[in-house]
């Protein structure tokens, strides 16, 4: 069972410590402040947790600027994956090719057949105004990434709302996987956010998991207009799937008004030094917005970076990729020039092999 | 949405501090060492945690002693709850009346049809051989908790392995939940575990939430022979259901070997503290082996108690009880106290009111 995992991130297989570059998350680590409200929390610890995050959503509501009653809050975004599904039980849903997994694999739990509409290579994957014929009424659920992953790629907001209404004319629910949105370098003009009151049928899902590089913590979020659907997912899964110390440390984080400027700022001259550092490797790479990289290079890059203990994430499992593609995290400068130094030395010995 | 929670334990609507009696949690709080363990697996908090709880499951394979293979870790047992009913899509499922209500729920989101097998008030709502004639072909699975909550009653060996027996003939999965088991005065020869090899059809259900206080970190499991079931069972959810911290608290917990002992010899005594100044005041109580006492008395004391900062379980909306019908965990010494004083101030206030 352990050999089929489908994500990144899985670093305890490994023997030695490895450096991660497979997991997308924010290179800082999670906000100072974290530990002692964990700490602070577990008074709290033996006690049930709120099973409706009042406190949580309150300073959500605040951060995001919505109301407080279009907010739903998860163990982690991929439980809100499972229970929006549920919640829905879709017959037939669009996903993107390639794009997260783990949409597909939720999909599969209720019996609904998934559609691939195929990113074109020679596009470089990315999304036109050609999805718009393919919203067709026979959908019951359109899944969206934005930026998408693994591309990094970002949806332009002229098309996000045409999507929007032509999906609502054509009786779609969107869900718009946000996770990665705020680790971009001006997030506001590309959310969903200002188009939730126009569009009941938008569902936003967002995540502390990357943003705040609190991925073991498990704690994501969606925001609707639609408070049926909200009640519906709250419904879908157990009363308490939100820990306190997860509720605890997303109100730290979220007092923290300084982190994620400063992580954009790191993760814009990080992405840049990396994008700098590949291209000059002669390997085809795509001009990422994202906390993360996606290229391409040759068969066996993950395997002889595993030799050097680094991880990055192989994207032969995402539908439409071939073992060419790769994804790497953003991560640290330190972190970075190893990457880079590993990947010097394996091809240098591929020059020499090649023909 | 708030005013229709269904469990005990939400403390959080209210201003005051409150003595909880409405949770059934161990009186002894979580372990000494939880703090720190899970400090120390703050390094790994910024990680997704093992998608697999490898560690964890070692560790839990120890202390059931049974095989690594036959263990499925949750987001609480109630995550696993749902996860199993997502697994096995039942069309019918049998449920004793009064049980705890989460399975109904769960069971309404596949849109299986509950069936209720009454517990009879004449019979204290013990569980007797006659269940064996609802253990017919029609159902797919049977859930069972032992002991029963609300009443604190143990199912007697002999019975359990001959609903066993009904069910495999019948072709009926049953899930038995032993959540509150480890805290009954002898677990041993009341546990379903001795059966699991010869019963493929036997899903057991665990919990760190009840046995180490741990409700507010989320952290149950699930033992059962049959590996296709428990694959399933996995696969329907996220693939990080289980926090590291969570992980890192049931490794620590596991470790401390006088704490169950402890809890025992401490819930034993608090019982029967409670059923004696319980039955000192002529309330109906049931011969609770658990944690917690199930008792009748009049409508309106979970409110006048809520006047006195204190919050017991009334059982209105257990299928087959009505408003006279409670539960109380069994606290430590000086909350029972506040407790018995409270209901003594009430009770004499009723005695004076009554005709």
């Amino acid at each position: 069972m352990h050999d089929t995992f489908r994500h990144g991130g899985d670093i305890y297989g490994y023997s030695q410590p490895v450096l991660d570059f497979s997991a997308n998350l924010n290179p800082m680590g999670f906000p100072a402040g974290i530990p002692q409200a964990i700490l602070d929390s577990l008074a709290q610890g033996e006690h049930y947790p709120d099973p409706f995050c009042r406190q949580l959503i309150q300073a959500l509501s605040h951060h995001e600027q919505v109301s407080p009653e279009w907010i739903v809050c998860g163990n982690g975004a991929a439980d809100l994956i499972y229970r929006f599904v549920w919640a829905i039980k879709p017959k037939q849903a669009l996903l993107l090719a390639p794009c997260f997994s783990e949409y597909e694999q939720a999909l599969k739990t209720v019996g609904a057949r998934s559609v691939h509409y195929a990113l074109e290579a020679d596009q470089h994957f990315s999304l036109t105004e050609q999805i718009l014929t393919a919203l067709t009424p026979d959908l019951d659920c359109f899944v969206l990434c934005n930026p998408n992953n693994p591309t990094g790629l970002l949806i332009e907001p002229e098309l996000l709302r045409a999507i929007l209404e032509a999906s609502a004319e054509a009786g779609i629910l969107v869900i718009l996987d946000e996770c990665f949105l705020d680790l971009t370098d001006r997030p506001e003009p590309y959310s969903g956010k200002s188009l939730l009151e126009q569009f009941p049928n938008l569902f936003l899902l967002k995540a502390f998991t990357k943003t705040y590089a609190m991925a073991g913590l498990r704690l994501g979020y969606g925001i609707c207009s639609d408070l049926a659907l909200l009640q519906a997912v709250q419904s879908c899964g157990q009363p308490w799937p939100v820990s306190s110390i997860a509720q605890a440390a997303g109100i730290r984080a979220l007092q923290d008004s300084n982190y994620l400027p400063k992580s954009r700022r790191l993760i814009h001259t990080e992405r840049e030094f990396l994008k700098e550092q590949l291209c000059s490797r002669n390997l085809l790479l795509w001009d990422s917005q994202a906390n993360f990289l996606f290229f391409q290079a040759w068969p066996n890059l993950e395997q002889e970076l595993r030799s050097h203990g680094i991880m990055i994430r192989s994207c032969h499992n995402y539908p439409g990729l071939d073992p060419t593609y790769y994804r790497i995290a953003v991560r640290p400068r330190t972190e970075n020039q190893k990457l880079i130094q590993a990947m010097k030395q394996i091809g240098g010995n591929h020059a020499s092999n090649s023909p």
